[in-house]
Formats: structure tokens, C-alpha cells, sequence
């Protein structure tokens, strides 16, 4: 008689600095294709692995959550202790739990939490080198009030159409932004932190919404005129795409709860 | 005629994951040895450097401090600037200012602040890999009161022969400690950090003194025992060396000044 198949939730954190982003691809390392290769010797056998957000090379995560099943009757806590012990440095499981066969990492969450930071000071800072985006202050420093009166203007149900790549596949482009906070991170005077909360992202939204932001705050766009890009629906009205080592995922919400804390222990400014 | 010598201190961050430490070697990167050919550049001569702090390997910095003298007349901002267009992304000047010529970056100090991360998990986590010492809960949690307690011994001015590496070649081995905190790290639950700060530090001070406390922390000595390792004044006697990857040098003090916020925007536990 086969073992009863179980679907297995993991929480994975990552530097995605040298990753190819979440996505398996031929020839690159990827968090997925790690996983994959690690479970495949864990479970004896191909152990396809799904994720919640198919991040970009670059970007990283301290809360992506991955799913799969196997026959294999592995406690959880050696699951994700013998993952750690064959993934590489740069990905771990930080969680691994036994879910309800219908969960699927991206169709059942409800919500998602990414966080993007920006480093504004004249010089590059070693210690965030690959995980803040430097913006010198040329002539002035972002203005944090324009910045904050743009980002009210995308809070709530859009399109937003104007906020996707151009090769994004997505069905529909409305979606639900709960949150949009600009904060100080403690002890780090220079780092601008904005904190983003929403139902569910197009490709490459997080990054267009902190991009065209950081246009307004450096005075390429007034509010306003963020509101008339969302109305229109038009990728090429709008802002630049802020780089991929800025952007963290921090946390993939599931049975309806996407309400929890905005911004962890760093303070609003 | 010739132009007067400046002095010339420089504020230096790094990440020091891939370098040698300070202080320069034959064949080996290191900060002092990076600093040095890039001035040698800008300057164009010999340009000798010294530093406050002769950082192991593997040992961060964002309050380095450095000084050279030159006769060249270049303004501190283009020596900040050019210096940061010649450095590799791992070091960064993040200050320049002409000083007085009698300034010593060491032989000046009054004091300096240094911090140690801990990572107090049981997973080893990707985003702190070259930052905290990862300690795994085994079989308990640290004793956070007993870490506390052992460290309240160590404040003022002490014999501190028992807190120094083999190596160490400091003619006296009396030192001040003014403060040994621990503390949370905002939005990062699984880190603690020891921020100590004193007059001047042996070799290996900082490193011995947090492996001692660890060693507290997961029982294998009594806070009273730390008291008589002190006394005894025998490095033999003492904990384990913290791995150097864990420490930042966060900040030099000058003029007397060492009394400055204990732990910058992390709050005590």
C-alpha cells in the first residue's frame, strides 16, 4: 500500500545577491531550483516545489513560502533540518510544516508584505551594497511628504495596469494595496524604508511603485500626477523601475489575514 | 616653496567578509592596504596611512577611523569623492576633514564603541551569514539574566590580562570599560547584540569578553566566575574567542567624548 501523499509548507529566507531570482532556469541557481535538487535527494526522488512569489535575481526574502508533497513520512523538523544542512549559505528554511493537501503557496495567500529600501546619503555604503538602492541626494534630499501624498493616491482597489512590466501575464491588473509606508530604520540614519502591503502583485509592481516614487521625491513627478499614470493605465507614463537588490519579501499571508503589523519594529518618520 | 602638509582624517565603512582586516600585508586585501593605493592615486606619491582600530579579518566597520598627511591641496569633499570612485564597493569613505596636525587616529582616541551580533535561532539565516554568530538554541535559549549579570563585573577599570589574545604586545593591559549592553535588534527577533564601549581595547578584547559571556549565557561558567577569570588575569582561564565576523567597529570617540547613546536605535532586551 503507498504512503498517503503530504503537502509540506516551508517558510525560506534568502540573500538573493547571487541567485537568479525564485524561477528555475537552465544553467542558473535559483532558490526553486535549489529546492528542488535538495528535496530530490532529501525525499529520493523529483520533488517539484511551488512558491508564493517568483522574485527576481536579486531580490531577497526573509518569509517566501514554498510547497510540496511527497509519500515520504520525514518529520517536518528533519525536513528543514536536513534542507539547511544541503542548501547553500545564501537560502534556508527558517519553518517546515504539514498543511492541508489543497494549500498552494501562491493561489491560497491572501496577502503579501514586501519591504524596499533606499540608501540616501551622498556616498555608497558597503554594509547595504546589494540591499539598498543608493539615491544621492542631487540637488536635495527626496521629499519624504510628496512621496507620502503619491503613495496615499495608490492606496485601495486599482488597476494597475500603469504599474506592471511589459511582460507581465496577469489576467486581471486590479489589485488591493493595504499599505504603503515610508519609515526610518533604527540605528541606520541614511535608510529610507518603504513597506508595501497588498492583496496580490503584478510583475514587477513593488519596484515601479518605489521607482516612480522616488521620481516624485526627487521632483520628476508632483502627486497628482501619480494619480493620472494609475488612471491611466499606462506602463509607459509611468515611473522608473527601482533595482531588484532594494526589494525584500518579508511575509506571504494566508487565510485572509494581511493585517498584522505594517512595519515590524522599524518606526514611521 | 612648498605647499604645508595636511592632516587629513578620513570616516571609513567596510564590510569586511572578503577582506584581510586593517592592517596591510604582503599579497592579502585589506583596508589600510586598499586606502593606501587609492591615495597613493589621488596624491600621486606614497601615501601612508593609520588607522584607530586593527581590525581582524572578517571584521566590519561603519565608524573606521584613518588619517594621512599629504601637501597636495585637494579639497576633503574631492578626496572623499575620489577616493569612493577608486575604492572597491567593500570600503567606502563616508567622511573627510582636515584636522590638526598632532591628530593620531589612535594615539588621539578617547574611546570607541563596538557591537557584536548574535543570532539566537536554530536555523542558520541567510541575511546574517557574514554578520552574527550563530548560536543555536541547544539545549536552552541564552540566559539573557546571567549574560547581564557576568557583564556588570566587567564595568570600570580593570586588569583586563585574562581578555587578550596570545599575541597581544600592549605594554599595559589596564583598560576602562564604560558600558556592556546587550540588546534587541529591531525587526530582527532572533538577533542580540552586545554594544561595548571603553577607553581602549587589547587584542581580541571585545571577541574574548563576548565568547565569555555566551559561555555564561549557555552555562558554562557562573557570572561569578567571570569575576574570578578577571582576577586571575589568565587568558587560559577565560571563554571562547566570539568568531570575528560577528563584530562592527561602530565609532571612534575623540576629545574625551565616549559617552554618547549606548546603542544607538536598538533598545535594551
Amino acid at each position: 500500500m503507498q504512503a498517503p501523499a503530504r503537502t509540506i509548507k516551508l517558510v525560506v529566507e534568502y540573500d538573493g545577491s547571487a541567485l537568479s531570482g525564485w524561477q528555475r532556469q537552465a544553467n542558473a541557481p535559483t532558490v526553486q531550483a535549489h529546492l528542488e535538487d535538495a528535496l530530490a535527494r532529501l525525499c529520493n526522488g523529483p520533488t517539484p516545489v511551488t512558491g508564493a512569489s517568483r522574485t527576481d535575481a536579486g531580490v531577497h526574502a526573509r518569509g517566501q513560502v514554498a510547497a510540496f508533497t511527497t509519500d515520504r513520512a520525514i518529520p517536518v523538523d528533519n525536513i528543514r533540518r536536513g534542507l539547511n544542512s544541503i542548501l547553500p549559505p545564501a537560502i534556508a528554511v527558517v519553518d517546515a510544516a504539514e498543511v492541508d493537501p489543497g494549500f498552494h503557496p501562491r493561489f491560497s495567500a491572501t496577502g503579501k508584505h514586501y519591504r524596499y529600501l533606499v540608501l540616501a546619503r551622498a556616498d555608497r555604503s558597503p554594509r547595504w551594497a546589494t540591499r539598498a538602492w543608493h539615491r544621492p541626494p542631487r540637488p536635495a534630499p527626496l521629499d519624504h511628504a510628496a512621496m507620502t501624498a503619491a503613495a496615499a493616491a495608490l492606496l485601495g482597489e486599482h488597476d494597475f495596469a500603469a504599474f506592471r512590466a511589459a511582460g507581465c501575464t496577469a489576467k486581471t491588473t486590479v489589485r488591493h494595496l493595504d499599505a504603503v509606508t515610508l519609515g526610518a530604520v533604527p540605528d541606520e540614519p541614511d535608510l529610507l524604508a518603504f513597506d508595501v502591503r497588498g492583496n496580490a502583485f503584478l510583475r514587477n509592481m513593488v519596484r515601479i511603485l518605489v521607482g516612480t516614487l522616488v521620481d516624485v521625491g526627487e521632483g520628476r513627478f508632483t502627486p497628482a500626477q501619480v494619480a493620472e499614470i494609475l488612471a491611466s493605465g499606462d506602463r509607459t507614463r509611468g515611473g522608473q523601475t527601482a533595482p531588484a537588490h532594494g526589494l525584500e519579501l518579508v511575509r506571504v499571508f494566508y487565510d485572509g489575514v494581511r493585517k498584522g503589523p505594517a512595519r515590524g519594529g522599524a518606526s514611521n518618520l
